[in-house]
């Protein structure tokens, strides 16, 4: 390999490297930094992220990046990182600085704005700042550049390559599929009784217990940590050091044990790469869909199956006798599956989580094309929340107003956490036609085969292929609805007797 | 002022943001960082260490500064951050680049190196070198410059201003004190009893006592955090996140309680800055002897001081009734205050610090200087440590091979410890003579009145002043012993009737 290529992958580990402790910082915020330490550390993160920026969006590396290209990549390996660098340097470089900077600017500002509105159920408080938000976000896409629809530029910073082309049918078939299905479970809501999980649970019991079950389920504590924050996360410095956060409420069981599964299903990602591949631009997970539906696998497709918990259970239940003494397996089982109409996404089941997220495609899309104004959005969310759910929001707290994203700039991450879902249950269909023993096999406690199965066809590539290609290698086939719809219908069906 | 001073500051607060990331990094490593996050952090450390040198020392950094002193500050601040970063440029430029590699290489070796050589006591192994690094030292003094002693160039990175010239007729004076004076304390060991503070003492409930102890003196939880580290350090992201770190020994109260108290004490120094010098080359403290001074002031001559304990000793001992229910005040108090002889630097007392400190001054200046050579050095440590201590060390790990310092390559570091004892007791004094009735207040449970003094005539000025003005103007002359001989022969006088 020439030297340009190394000269570059020297280049790039800087960059690689201002990221890692910028990540650092961000996980000291939210675990341990006292509240005076906000101020500065607002602008070390930027000193970082500016150098980062600069180091990686300079002449220099572009000259690097086109001689190496020119030299040609020496092994796969090498011919990967390669095209990695390129989308991504041609990503950062078609943006003006003047454009990152407004938006940087006025998101900052908005997100305290929408805060400030949701607190006071303000919507036309917000107003002014989507419609600001929406133009940065429509000329980012345009210099971006996209072939087909203007959404599909912001939808590839998050899932490269996906486009509405792709997600339109997809999302069609799971509204109409799960509209009726959720319906019909709301109308059974008899069959679930989840008011054990709402009982007293101690939090350092809470504690000691998850960090117990991530050992029991393979996570490595040599290799990472939990802690506690507001917003549970999973953040890496490296695949050898690999951290999640959980929450914990004292009066609900699900938060901590459920959030640590799903943290530690990015985690396992993460501590998954290939050796060679680590410090590398292919390091990190190809996709935020691909990252999601490893969360979701490990946290659904395992943690809420009755599987999981068949020899666990009883563990549990003498951990917390006070409480779930008196509640079977079965019970218990039911109780973390229960299906209801929810106004808060983040508070959503896994059946009606999906409507959530079809119902912020369709307006996300609409808005930036114009075809909703903001003064009508409030409405047209409330009415598709009804057409979707069945409910109407009694506020904009507890509508429009309810999550971050927007405020922040970031159109086009929405759809990532549905396709994480419905990739969870394809991964998962895909393990199990090679491991056909699989459920048995993690009743039997053993969660190392399926993990390493994971590892395998998916963790071990990072970034090396682009999402879609990871996809096909392994499951053998492109996204698909099939298996998901199947795993909700089947299990949720068997739960409610639909 | 001119943009040439503005444009400086901007490039040097990312020099200074990169620092205070780097050291985020440290605190993590050292608190929570799990074992296999140690490569990569390696790495990510010597990034942020090399962008923040080399914009330093970049002609464009020089270019600014020379353009900025022509254009002359226009307050006396900028005049006096001028005037730092000057310092600061002059010394980082001088450095030839090849040197500052040779050593980081050379003392990275020679610090594992040196920890087998302990391990095993085999001072023959880690002579070779011993030697290698007091060539580079020379090297790194010669090019740093002097005028009178090669020692002075290598005190001067740490205590800048400070020379043999000074430190000889203070550390004769101590020396010619303290031995016989110790000799003396130590002839009435019987007059102390220190078994009481190996009694059993929960570290739970030694970590809540500490944090407890900490408020009542005022240090401010919203603005710091105490953690648990193997070595007790305490680090700062900026004036209003000022961390410390402690250490717990079940069977060693003193561990806990007076590490705190020591890094208490560089807490306060860092959150003492004015608010203008926040996050300028002007903050933090004006060298580590000062830096000592608060640190011990906060650890001995309060925290070791019977006042501090009048009124709250019966809170301690309700906190441990089973340890030191049947211990009386003045119990406690000599407890705390033993002196005896030490082989090792890091557990010796008040009285004999000083004296290890002077031992290795003297060893630091003859070995550089080449009038003592590293195969008679290990003879030279215990020929002095018999006469210093009237001890001789039965190996070498307890004897020459007990510090880190010399094997990371750093020469001229050890006596800014015993400056700072020295400055303690001169800094005590001047507050003294304006507050008459400060052990009262102390006594009352009022720390407030002396730190803000503190605040007032050292914190505040952060590295503003050479650390010579900002002794002169905190107690109206330079360095000097007596106050500190008169605290240790009449506090320790007392304790032993000598």
């Amino acid at each position: 390999m020439g030297s340009a290529y190394e000269a570059l992958n020297t280049r790039l580990r800087d960059v690689h490297n201002l990221g890692m402790a910028g990540a650092v910082l961000d996980w000291d915020q939210q675990c341990y930094m006292p509240p005076g330490g906000v101020a500065a550390r607002a602008d070390q993160k930027a000193t970082l992220s500016k150098l980062s920026h600069e180091l990686f969006i300079s002449d220099e590396t572009g000259r690097l990046l086109a001689q190496a290209e020119a030299d040609g990549g020496e092994t796969e390996d090498d011919q990967a990182i390669l095209r990695v660098v390129r989308r991504d340097y041609d990503k950062a470089t078609r943006l003006p600085t003047a454009l990152v900077e407004e938006k940087t600017r006025v998101t900052s500002l908005a997100q305290e704005e929408w805060a400030a509105a949701r607190q006071a159920d303000d919507y036309g408080r917000f107003a002014p700042w989507l419609e600001r938000i929406l133009d940065l976000c429509r000329r980012e896409a345009e210099a971006l550049g996209y072939a087909d629809r203007l959404y599909d530029a912001l939808l590839d910073l998050y899932e490269p390559g996906m486009t509405c082309a792709q997600i339109d049918p997809i999302f069609g078939e799971l509204r109409s599929e799960l509209i009726p299905f959720s319906q019909a479970l709301f109308a059974r809501a008899d069959c679930v009784d989840g008011s054990c999980l709402t009982r007293d649970y101690e939090i350092d019991v809470q504690n000691a217990y998850t960090v117990d079950l991530l050992k029991n389920c393979g996570y490595d504590f040599r290799r990472g940590r939990q802690d506690k924050a507001v917003h549970p996360f999973c953040t890496h410095f490296s695949k050898n050091d690999v951290r999640i956060t959980t929450r914990f409420d004292k009066n609900y069981l699900p938060s901590s044990v459920f959030a640590s599964m799903h943290e530690m299903g990015h985690a396992f990602y993460e501590m998954g790469l290939a050796d060679h591949l680590e410090g590398t631009p292919a390091s990190g997970g190809a996709s935020l869909g691909l990252h999601e539906s490893q969360s979701r696998l490990w946290e659904n497709m395992v943690g809420r199956s009755i599987e999981f918990w068949k020899k666990r259970y009883t563990g549990l239940q003498s951990t917390f006798p006070a409480s779930l003494g008196d509640i079977s397996l079965e019970g218990f089982y039911k109780a973390i599956n229960r299906v209801a109409p929810t106004l808060i996404r983040v508070e959503a089941d896994e059946v009606t989580y999906t409507l959530h997220i079809i119902l912020r495609y369709e307006m996300e899309i609409e808005l930036l094309e114009g075809k909703l104004s903001v003064a009508d959005a409030p409405e047209a969310w409330n009415a598709r929340m009804q057409e979707l759910m069945g409910v109407t929001p009694p506020n904009h707290r507890e509508g429009i107003l309810q999550d971050v994203h927007w405020s922040i700039g970031i159109l086009g991450y929405f759809p990532t956490y549905s396709l994480g879902s419905v990739l969870s249950a394809q991964i998962y269909d895909a393990a199990l036609r090679e491991i056909p023993d699989l459920p048995q096999r993690i009743e039997d406690g053993d969660c190392a085969s399926l993990l390493n199965w994971l590892v395998e066809n998916v963790h071990r590539h990072g970034r090396k292929y682009l999402p879609g290609e990871v996809i096909e290698r392994a499951t053998g086939s492109q996204l698909q609805t099939a298996p998901y719809l199947r795993y909700l219908k089947s299990k949720f069906g068997a739960i409610y007797g639909v």
